[in-house]
């Protein structure tokens, strides 16, 4: 089928004004937050299920492999169409569909952005907490598809601990349900949580029924600042096994600081590491002890300084100066044509003192430039160094050196190649190495839910693909 | 195959003291603690993954049924095998594995009784939290493998909250693993969260890695007494809509109290309603502050009274009330021959007050004596009577009236049929009201896992059987 009957089939669902074949158009759709690229077919906004259904039932019956899209914020080309497949931009529809407080749930549509949607929960005393980097752009959709999280993963949980249940179109246009607004259910496979994270591989979701969390009403944070990076590994370390449990733990290495520093306009201490660690909660006088309990620990490892705010303008600017962080690794090596280029990995809490030290000297015996970075508190940390991807030498180099950390933190640290942000196309090479055998059950789910294959057929390693049919930039893991 | 040929085939993989085919024996192995009964042509006790593997190998090879049996306290014919099936003891696979408290988890084969394993981790302070009503007698894998959940989920969550990842026998022999000691991971579908609640349906679990707890150090017992039914549901409902988190939220009825207080040594005020209300923390006057707001809560209701608990012992003495209770209720009629039914009913927290006030009233209209409690704090209400097994008449209207409920609880009110004992074979017969369309994926993902059909078949509706080919009690829903 070719472009134009493509383009003629989809207008006769959604209308002339949501659907896009100009080339420039598409060109801006090829890319995602990865350095991965692949141009659709054409891109179409449906606006409801019945219009998504009919979309998914014209992709099965024709076989033309289909992707939906939130705000393209995926880091590993989870977002992107296979070439010449149908890329599905759930822009409009961005719904808030019901806030009922009173079942605390939430029920919105797919294209709802986090930050948005926080907002409006934040004024009934409500919030959905576990707040990825991309917070401000990100969709829901995105989150449940990649089962996102952030920075308050450690106390909240990540995306696939809020998710109640789904609604989805399937491949063929068959819609389901999963789950509902019942907090609890042992009735039959748990289908909504094997959904969450499939990265659009098994069909659309229409509809994602949220559970909501009273937002915390007293917060402290407190920032250590370490001359020793390996200080700061201890002090997180002795937090976690004290049996604290605060709402974030953060960790930035010398490298982090330095390029933040040279870029932004407020200056955090150049040091070994700074932790960000917030304590939160109901009662002003807990928060004030937890809060306590973490300043000691720091002390007794040996701290610089402690930055500590407790006024909630204050505490959200500090917050924004660690947010700005991923998309400036890019300047680590200060040139212009690089990217940055972040690992996500995570091991058990008692192996990311070793992990993160053979991780860093790796990067150091091959001269590369790497900082460290990312959610300490439940092992999630991230690797970021600078690509020139121009250079084919530099990505094949950084290649060998995503595959070569990813055996370490898999084979000897037990770990994950990727805590947050999915396995994507970037991340598919990998996937053998993390799960061997049940890569065949994983398989034989996709086919029970799509039996053509057209759903995301690139990603997660679920399909052999030869490697020339789609554009694989290998810096991007 | 004959009995005699399964016999030595089984007993060459595990030795004679571990194989039994005894009618006597096999007789006790034909229940759970629901009241269906079904006999194994086998009984088997593996002591490792190895045997595990080579009798799903036999198993798988010849087509013969093989169901996994924990402590057989499921409550809707889950542990029990489907007629002339092989059903696998876990009674010697009961080894706490690994302890490990700074990765904060702790492995476990699936045979632990929970009871044991949280007195193991309160020695560590920690634990394991959901807290069935069967706690001194179920094992962990029989919790994993129905999502069990109890008192303390309301707080802490399902069994499904707390699994990290699996080791488990395919039929057919193979041993996979799934997740891991990370506390969280986007790496390909979640087949974790998948099995838990899979009912022994896709394999054998053999290695179970949980994370656990800290154990809360301070805790507060409210136990207000209401002259009405409608008020305890009033005080439940406002203690949730202002954002308070109990660790637990019980209610009792009127019967409930009756029959207790007509049984038990220590007596409880009798009255309309009596909720047990936990609140715990590690901050003390958070704990105070929380358990006031609850107490005040209550006064605005209009209480009679309030019992109060500050003293773990005494507050297990009341717990241990409560806990005795599923037990109680076949006396409600004080008939020898009644056995106990309990529905499993959740709804979304708004709709709590109405459901059980409809469930009521349909009780009533029927004459039947229907026992309201449980954990009132999520959703999830037992309805509990008494049958007298031998009556067919009886049995017949127990099963329309549980029918009736389920359709009211599923199509008016958007609730599930079973919040935390599973479907079993008890309640495969209303898996379609529930479930719909999404049945044919669970059949097809039970199909990826186990081609030949021999995993738990009777259970959860997965397989059409026809009804004269097993013994079906249907006053046990």
């Amino acid at each position: 089928m070719n472009q134009k009957e493509i383009y003629h089939a989809l207008t006769a669902i959604v209308g002339e004004d949501d659907v896009t074949i100009d080339p420039v158009e598409l060109l801006a759709y090829s890319l995602d937050a990865s350095q991965l690229k692949a141009v659709p077919v054409a891109v179409v906004r449906p606006e409801n299920k019945e219009e998504m259904s009919e979309i998914l039932k014209f992709a099965d019956e024709n076989k033309i492999p289909v992707t939906p899209r939130g705000a393209g914020t995926s880091t590993a080309g989870q977002s992107i169409a296979y070439n010449n497949g149908i890329l599905i931009d759930l822009v409009k529809m961005d719904k808030i569909l019901d806030l009922n407080l009173k079942d605390r749930v939430v029920v919105v549509q797919p294209g709802v952005i986090y930050g948005e949607l926080n907002k409006e929960l934040r004024k009934h005393g409500y919030c959905f907490p576990p707040d990825p980097g991309s917070a401000i752009a990100c969709t829901v959709g995105g989150m449940v598809g990649n089962n996102a999280s952030g920075v308050r993963a450690l106390k909240y949980g990540a995306t696939v601990d809020h998710v109640l249940g789904l609604e989805m179109v399937l491949p063929g246009g068959k819609i389901i349900r999963t789950g509902g607004r019942v907090w609890k259910s042992s009735s039959g496979y748990n289908l909504t949580r094997l959904l969450v994270g499939s990265e659009g591989t098994l069909g659309v979701f229409t509809e994602i029924i949220l559970k909501i969390t009273p937002a915390p009403q007293y917060t402290a944070l407190i920032m250590p600042v370490f001359e020793k990076f390996d200080q700061g590994l201890e002090a997180a370390t002795e937090i976690i096994n004290t049996g604290i449990l605060p709402s974030a733990m953060e960790i930035l290495d010398d490298l982090c600081l330095m390029v933040m520093n040279s870029i932004l306009e407020e200056k955090l201490p150049q040091a070994g590491a700074v932790l960000f660690i917030e304590v939160d909660g109901n009662n002003e006088e807990a928060v004030k002890e937890g809060a306590e309990m973490v300043r000691n620990i720091c002390e007794k490892v040996g701290v610089k300084e402690i930055i500590h705010s407790t006024d909630p303008e204050r505490t959200e600017e500090l917050w924004n100066l660690r947010h700005t962080l991923a998309n400036l690794l890019a300047k680590i090596r200060g040139e212009k044509m690089a990217i940055s280029s972040i690992m996500d990995f995570a091991v058990p809490i008692s192996q990311v003192p070793e992990a993160v030290k053979e991780i860093k000297a790796l990067a150091a015996k091959e001269q590369r430039l790497m900082a460290a970075l990312g959610h300490i508190g439940d092992g999630n940390v991230h690797f970021g160094s600078a690509i020139n991807v121009e250079d084919p030498k530099e990505r094949e180099a950084a290649t060998k050196f995503s595959r070569e950390a990813a055996e370490i933190i898999i084979k000897k640290y037990d770990g994950t190649i990727t805590a947050e942000h999915g396995l994507g196309q970037a991340k598919s090479h990998l996937v053998t190495l993390e799960h061997g055998d049940t890569l065949e059950l994983m398989r034989g789910i996709k086919r029970v839910f799509d039996p053509n294959n057209i759903m995301n057929p690139m990603v997660m390693g679920l399909t052999e693909i030869p490697k020339d049919e789609y554009v694989y930039m290998p810096g991007a893991e």
